[in-house]
């Protein structure tokens, strides 16, 4: 295998020509084999295998960088960076991971698993250099869905001043790019019949003409609809924004993408070249299917067929409520920011279609317009992973929370996600929330709850509301159990036995760890007398309970899927000093790092959040 | 006088043409002189006083809604929606906001005291209103400045598809949109150099000069080295966004505005009218210094001087800290976010102009482009307000913290900051900044530990790190105690007297709080054996002290300028129950709700924050 001679950067051009041509088929069928066992990000990844290797003989890697954005199309770079032995181990604990990673390789200068940061990573590395006389090349690999959020566009704004030596590369899988740019292309109709924009447009097209060469891009523009979009009007933006434009190019054409690479990096500043990319090329399943291969499962090499989890997910749980809910009330919503699959909101979006807002990878708008669609009197949901709603911080603070606007935040992937790693688990969203003046925060402990919690967030409130759910298989234990929800409270799930013995010990329970609680008294059984607490609120968490009930227990203890720091642990904590609690109390949680990539499970108890090592602390006291 | 008659919205519309041609003389005056006693935005309100009465004049309020963003130049807008006999209380407590407020008028949709956030809430109005059939207008104001952030350009990109009734206006303070939209002025060169962008070009002024009136358009195009950048490219930059541009248009002649908003709202689809108005207009002192005059206290009405504060503020320290540190440390930069003068950092930027980058505002985008900056080697130190930091939430957490990067973190007017009210209070940087794994927050006593936690952050630290300190008046109260910092540790400032009585009481005390813990020891010498603990870190908070020494007291009070949830009385109260302390606990800090505008001393009683308020909290236990 030519692969196996590629130990390090550079490597790559001791390869012959021929080499060259044969190497993307190679990859691509060691990339297939082993992420249908693993599972992965296939489908950009199999787009990019081309590009990656223009860029890797261009470059001189790692004095020369390259920022992917968003990280996971980054699997070809790590086998051409010496990476390829370890490929069989991505995502999965103690392997590589699925996004770029410092630790891994001087060729990774930066983490990149939320969107849109690389333009700033990468004119930052660039200004640096310029101070310290580097002259080290920079390439910002940006995804046309990362181009839409904000923070590229305020690095883009500052990005004219630079000088040579930063080349950013617009990955455009596939011509979507006019759907995601959004305005760029519903518009130009506007545009065509606005009689002075039509004489403006004609003289663009007569000036094309004038150019070498001019007359066949004016050829091409008319053979395709999409063609003026593609061709004059996003290199327009870029231009105005003082970015060179160059494009667009052939991503499966390597002499034609390094000879333009090669020239970008001639002219007397940063350069955008458009590189057109075909999401799943040369694996016809991902072809035919690039949203389901986007970040995929294990699934069969031969056939591409993936094997459909035999119990339904939290996700699925809240799109079927989500159904239910938007008949029943016509003034609900829904909002997603680039992921209406991942969230669930497919199903919403195609019964009411009017009523479903994809704002792109935008979250800050999102909120912020959800929040104005609150202020007229409709009640949207905003479903967007925990991680990501990071980006929204201000927007659900200042215009959300601080004139109340009754916003339903559907908070998944909270907890840990596993595989996806440092970037992407979702561990921070209770301290970050539950801090906001106002914010209220439940979690549920299974299915039946997050459907009732999200028909009380919808129905019964008016006020900002968010609901914590994990990735992964809905739990339908304690179904039987299914009391109203009532703001601010829990729900006393078990009582000890009264003739049991050991210490009285409350097991204060958030979300996914009442599952983990009575696994733990059934582990304890007969070592403590413990009862099990459903706290249902991190924010306002149930005080009232506390106050009455909390000198009843010789040891109180919090059980959360979250960062320890501002977590409902520290809430309760500080509340039990305020109300001179003098028992003992622990608080299990997530710590306060950030977690790695692996199976959930395995992390779990790395992080000590199973039953067993939970049991261990509780004896250890 | 003519302002005596308008009571509610649209009674200017009762005023004749005269009285409406007089109106902005006597609102100026009105303005000016109110604002000579309370302080207030004075250069941007005079700059848009006609822009406000056209706007009054062709919209139909409430029922129409003008979002001014940001909020600050909603003076004139307050006049004429019948606030006038309130105008002498602006920014005072009980008062009116210095911002719209819900609360205060139907005419005020939003509070917008954050940047660039109208065209969400715009969008959100006007979709929302296509949902329910409510055909109200929406007129987003949008300053040249707040156009440079992320969230602006995200709402742009969503802008597109909508109907009519969305008219955005940008407010171009007198051409300055050529500095604020970066990369627009810089690169035209490059452009006009480049062989084939000089046909293009020459093909817009080709078929501009065919356009009705077109001729005038190019000759003035000639006439101002800046024309062509500011009639053609910004116009197009909207245009390629999907959102069709007119103008520019003179924003103090009220008949030509109102003619164009006219026209616009027969569009079908979002309009932006492009509108020149001039910081200061009619009072020659903010005209000249429209800087100093943006934000400004109390002020002599005839000759626009402005008393001198007597003593330095810890902006001052932090100003003359940088330079000197400039000078030292040649790998240290300077970052700020469109507030240079604001954070102290104009004579950094005039001493070392290399080193200073001002990103315009685009927290993110400076927060991230700093982690590029520090992965290079660089120390850059980022000087943004508490609050607007807020924005880079995510960016914080995850270019800065997942990798540990080397950024330090300026954090101005942290803590109460008075007149500006809700959203400029900076309560909640404890709670969001100490929640992030790997990050260190410390908070000075006086202005010598500002002095030497910068120079610690700067020099002896390789990892993220925050100082918050308040705007005003830097302390200089146990100057004599200037212990050297070291991590992770704070100080035992003043042990009590043996001799004394009363319960033994540790003021665990945080920044500002340090001088009212030593005001408390002085009201309550007779009645408390109290230590006072300088805190120094928030995070992360001297935990061995606590551990060795909190079960020597009977009580321990924890005192923090800031939120309650997440804040460091939380942390220390949730270690406390971890430790088992069996003493009693109390938790001195803002609150958990938003803090409304006034004088800072009032709105620190209000909260509780003031020594004797505390006081009479200890005796009561």
């Amino acid at each position: 295998m030519i692969i196996d001679r590629i130990h390090g950067p550079n490597d790559i051009k001791k390869l012959s020509p021929d080499e060259i041509q044969m190497l993307p088929r190679e990859i691509r069928d060691y990339m297939i084999h082993n992420l249908s066992v693993s599972g992965g990000h296939v489908a950009s990844n199999l787009g990019v295998v081309e590009l990656t290797i223009a860029l890797h003989l261009v470059l001189d890697l790692p004095h020369d960088s390259i920022i992917w954005d968003v990280g996971h199309q980054c699997y070809t770079h790590k086998i051409l960076t010496g990476r390829a032995d370890r490929f069989q181990t991505l995502r999965s604990e103690g392997g590589l991971s699925g996004f770029p990673d410092p630790d891994e390789s001087q060729c990774d200068p930066f983490v990149t698993g939320h969107a849109s940061s690389a333009l700033s990573l990468g004119l930052g590395m660039c200004r640096a250099r310029e101070l310290t006389g580097d002259d080290g090349k920079v390439v910002a690999v940006v995804g046309d869905g990362a181009l839409t959020g904000g923070l590229a566009f305020e690095a883009l704004n500052n990005v004219g001043e630079l000088g040579r030596n930063f080349l950013i590369i617009l990955n455009d899988n596939n011509m979507s790019i006019s759907e995601n740019v959004g305005g760029l292309s519903k518009h130009l109709s506007t545009l065509r019949t606005s009689e002075g924009y039509l004489g403006l447009k004609a003289g663009v097209k007569n000036s094309l003409e004038r150019l070498p060469g001019g007359d066949r891009i004016v050829e091409s523009i008319h053979r395709t609809k999409s063609g003026i979009k593609q061709l004059v009007i996003p290199g327009m933006v870029f231009e105005n924004m003082g970015v060179m434009y160059q494009g667009p190019v052939d991503g499966h054409d390597i002499d034609a993408m390094r000879e333009m690479f090669t020239r970008a990096f001639s002219f007397d500043g940063p350069v955008i070249v458009h590189v057109l990319t075909e999401k799943g090329r040369g694996y016809e399943p991902a072809r035919r299917h690039p949203a389901r291969f986007h970040g995929i499962g294990p699934f069969d090499e031969e056939t591409g067929a993936v094997e459909k989890p035999k119990a339904s997910s939290y996700t699925d749980v809240f799109s079927t409520v989500m159904s239910k809910l938007g008949e029943r009330e016509p003034s609900m919503v829904a909002l997603t920011a680039a992921m209406k699959d991942g969230t669930g909101l497919a199903r919403f979006a195609s019964e009411y279609p009017d009523r479903f807002f994809d704002v792109g990878i935008a979250e800050e708008h999102g909120v912020t317009f959800a929040a104005a669609l609150a202020q007229q009197g409709l009640v949207p949901v905003v479903a967007i992973y925990s991680t990501f709603l990071q980006r929204a911080y201000d927007e659900i603070m200042t215009d959300v929370c601080l004139t109340g606007k009754h916003v339903v935040f559907a908070v998944d992937r909270a907890g840990i996600v596993g595989r996806d790693g440092k970037t992407h688990q979702g561990l921070f969203d209770i301290a970050y929330l539950s801090g906001m003046p106002g914010m209220t925060l439940m979690a549920p402990k299974n299915k039946w709850e997050l459907s009732d919690m999200l028909r009380f967030a919808v129905c019964s409130m008016d006020a900002p509301v968010a609901i914590r759910y994990p990735r992964g298989e809905a739990w339908d234990g304690f179904h039987e159990k299914r009391s109203p929800i009532e703001y601010g409270k829990g729900e006393m799930l078990l009582s000890s036995d009264p003739g049991s013995h050991g210490p009285r010990v409350l097991l204060f329970a958030l979300g996914t760890m009442v599952k983990t609680a009575s696994e733990i008294i059934d582990l304890m059984a007969d070592e403590i007398r413990a009862d099990l607490f459903n706290a249902r609120f991190a924010a306002p968490f149930d005080r009232e309970f506390l106050e009455e009930h909390a000198g009843e227990y010789d040891i109180v203890v919090t059980l959360e899927e979250g960062a320890a720091t501002g977590g409902l642990g520290e809430h309760v904590g500080a509340f039990l000093s305020d109300i001179g609690f003098k028992g003992r109390f622990v608080r299990i949680n997530a710590g306060d790092g950030f977690v790695t990539h692996g199976d959930p499970g395995y992390l779990k108890k790395e992080l000590g959040l199973d039953a067993q090592s939970i049991a261990d602390v509780l004896r250890s006291l």
